[in-house]
């Protein structure tokens, strides 16, 4: 059992899974840029002030309980429009540490409104979404930083009109903004309506803002014990203030993933065992996929760097996706999320009928049944030779998963050291936006319109068509 | 427009991406084999029952249709207790062709029952269903071939035991069986208490059971069309049944995406533009995953095979993944799936204020939006050089679906051929279920038991535990 959190990287070893695992000189030639590692990081502290959440939000903190309790007391479901870093935090949380049926549970039982995150524009979800809410009685959370996330913005329109031509000059109680301190398209929009708003501070990427009221206003309007959370989030990062890697888990999973990394082990799979995790580790995989995944180093070099993360649940993709992770290639590297004590226990109980050949199951539980097959795939995958390692939770409370989420942040920053490029920056996506912009029609992408009008030459015999 | 599919794989070429694309010589080493393809797949015809489905069920398709009437008319939810392959083909049907909050609509908007796939043992997730579903008004189909599959078992006699305390005798007729022909342990316990019973054919793998009893039964219970998703599934099993590559995508799908494997790209991402086909990227993650991750070759040479399947989302991980996509290594390919013509249209009306720099969003619709972005991302990751396909499905229905998961069926096991391996069997996962079975306590597994309690050596600074 683990005092709260326990992470295990002996498997990545090669005295343990054998000639595919990290060397000693591999390991050795990243844990030694500790200092370095640390040094950066701490010069870095004043721009990276995501950091700071979990210590200087005294008094937004009290403004985000306060009206998370407004939102809670007064309406019947609460929707987040957002998407990517706007998005992810907030799912995460949510599925952690909630019911995990919350939206089909009474009033009473839930004990907070129903909750969906929107971070799509296909107009099925999006209809399907109205099609389950009464609008009236629905709070709108949008998140864009610039006010130009088109997806966002889009939503925010609908919305808008519909809560209009329902609630008259009213309908201003039904939305909080978050957005850009000073500029940005959304501070406007919020400062002539007069819209409640939460500001991202400076330094605070997406990815990063978990922490922020991005997140914050979710777990709060879901009674979620955002002290808590914040506690976990700064013990873990007072834990990474040090250049001790021995006493710093999130510098040496940075240390040992780039280690990997550099032997071209090119993905990175999250694997909970607690369907309650499953979006943790999509909130993972944006962090380590936007961070890392770069083309330019801080040299100037062209290096294509950048590792995919998978998100697998366990037990599930035993029987999806660990044939694979066994016999495959030895190209990725298996993370284990271990839950010590889920919250509820089930006995698998004796049955009334005979089930002869299963009959050995009854009389155990679910948790030991869940925790045996994990222990079953690590010992696979270990066998196998294939890199893992695990995180045990000794439970999912608010203190812990603040822990965890903070461990991956820091963590994901120090490996944009080691790796000496911009974990913050995602100049990849510009091309992308620029494009949806111009097919859109906004004004000034005329050009780039007609270069992505022009017919490409494309050989018949690779179309299908039927 | 496509009339029904279009499949067009020319960025996955050397001429449209540059020089990580495919050569002509690289194609042609893998198209020139399309009569050994095409040979192999025919002459395992007969014991690949999985590709008659589609063709030989209609007394078994009239009993499911007459079962599923009974379920959809006598009970308020609907469970499914299965994992891999007897999971993931229901879940995808659900998500593909139903409503996408379906659980929360009313039940005359809804017009069947409420609907659960249970794959995993997560404690948490299993009392959490119990919370929201009234057991007694509940039916459970039981999918699991053996009987012997720890987790399907485990909850079966969980529901068992629940369904006779509040039902006495009369429990019976809330369960379904659906196993083995005549072997087995689930058919043992199916015959001695007469439960109602469906069988999966000899040769029809978890992975490829969707048209068998174990996807079908789910779609007759949610009012899918069956007749239309067979009568699709079957005329694309036809379509693939030509040694001439050019009227054959799946094999074109087989050809190109094992050329791209023998250039290192181990990483195949399908990304839908639909909230609704996020499970049939999941569906996929298992086939592709256990039919080619393997370690052995037809030859018994060491091979180490595989691609790890990545679902990902548009335009939602455009926020999350793209960055990397575009600007990371050489290592995968990205199946876009575009639906042009959703369920539903939504509009980005005039909003009640002004939203300046965004108000050339308005007028246009939430359709062309996720249709830009989609051409934008394409165009994004084509100008970044990376390998990419488009499979377009001019609508998400019966006869269209059930094309798309046939044209999956039958690339894999293309595939499989090309790389000369056994593309339906799953030896890497016996290690982790006898492992489990061992420390469960079943008898005979006593040996392994005492390897797995063994104390590993651990290297006490690389645990963290705090």
């Amino acid at each position: 059992m683990s005092k709260t959190l326990r992470i295990d990287f002996n498997n990545m070893l090669k005295e343990n899974i054998g000639e595919h695992g990290l060397s000693e000189k591999e390991v050795e030639a990243q844990i030694s840029k500790a200092k370095q590692v640390y040094d950066a990081l701490e010069k870095k502290r004043e721009s990276t002030t995501w950091r700071d959440l979990p210590f200087n939000q005294g008094d937004i903190v009290a403004d985000i309980s306060k009206t998370g309790e407004y939102i809670r007391e007064n309406f019947e479901s609460f929707v987040v429009f957002g998407i990517g870093g706007s998005a992810l935090g907030s799912k995460a949380l949510f599925t952690a540490l909630k019911h995990l049926h919350h939206n089909e549970l009474s009033a009473e039982k839930r004990k907070a409104p129903k909750f969906y995150v929107i971070d799509n524009v296909d107009p099925d979800k999006m209809n399907a979404l109205f099609d389950v809410i009464d609008i009236k009685n629905t709070a709108f959370h949008v998140i864009s930083k610039s006010g130009n996330t088109v997806e966002t913005v889009s939503q925010f329109a609908i919305a808008l009109k519909r809560l209009k031509e329902l609630l008259g000059d009213d309908y201003k109680k039904n939305i909080v903004i978050t957005t850009d301190k000073e500029t940005g398209n959304m501070k406007r929009i919020a400062d002539e309506n007069a819209f409640k708003t939460f500001i991202v501070p400076d330094g605070v990427g997406g990815r990063f803002s978990v922490f922020s009221p991005v997140g914050l206003l979710s777990a709060s309007v879901l009674n979620i014990d955002i002290d808590a959370l914040l506690r976990g989030a700064g013990d873990m990062d007072k834990m990474s203030r040090t250049d001790n890697i021995s006493k710093n888990p999130a510098f040496m999973y940075a240390a040992l993933y780039v280690a990997a990394m550099k032997k071209g082990v090119n993905i990175s799979v999250v694997m909970p065992y607690a369907d309650g995790l499953l979006f943790t580790a999509e909130w993972y995989a944006q962090l380590w996929a936007e961070s890392l995944g770069k083309q330019i180093d801080n040299h100037g070099n062209k290096v294509n760097f950048g590792q995919t993360p998978v998100r697998a649940l366990g037990v599930t993709d035993q029987h999806s996706q660990v044939q694979l992770y066994n016999e495959g290639p030895f190209d990725k590297v298996i993370t284990f999320i271990k839950v010590e004590n889920p919250s509820t226990t089930l006995e698998i109980p004796v049955a009334p009928i005979n089930l002869h050949d299963a009959a050995y199951l009854q009389g155990q539980t679910l948790n030991e049944l869940i925790l045996a097959e994990l222990s079953a795939t690590e010992y696979a995958v270990t066998k196998a030779g294939k890199m893992n390692m695990m995180i045990s939770l000794n439970k999912v409370d608010e203190y812990t998963f603040g822990m965890l989420l903070s461990f991956y942040e820091v963590a994901t920053a120090a490996a944009g050291e080691l790796l000496e490029i911009d974990a913050f920056n995602q100049p990849g996506v510009e091309e992308g936006k620029i494009a949806t912009f111009a097919l859109m029609g906004r004004e000034g992408y005329e050009d780039k319109r007609k270069e992505l009008e022009r017919q490409k030459n494309k050989k018949a015999e690779f179309i299908f068509d039927f």
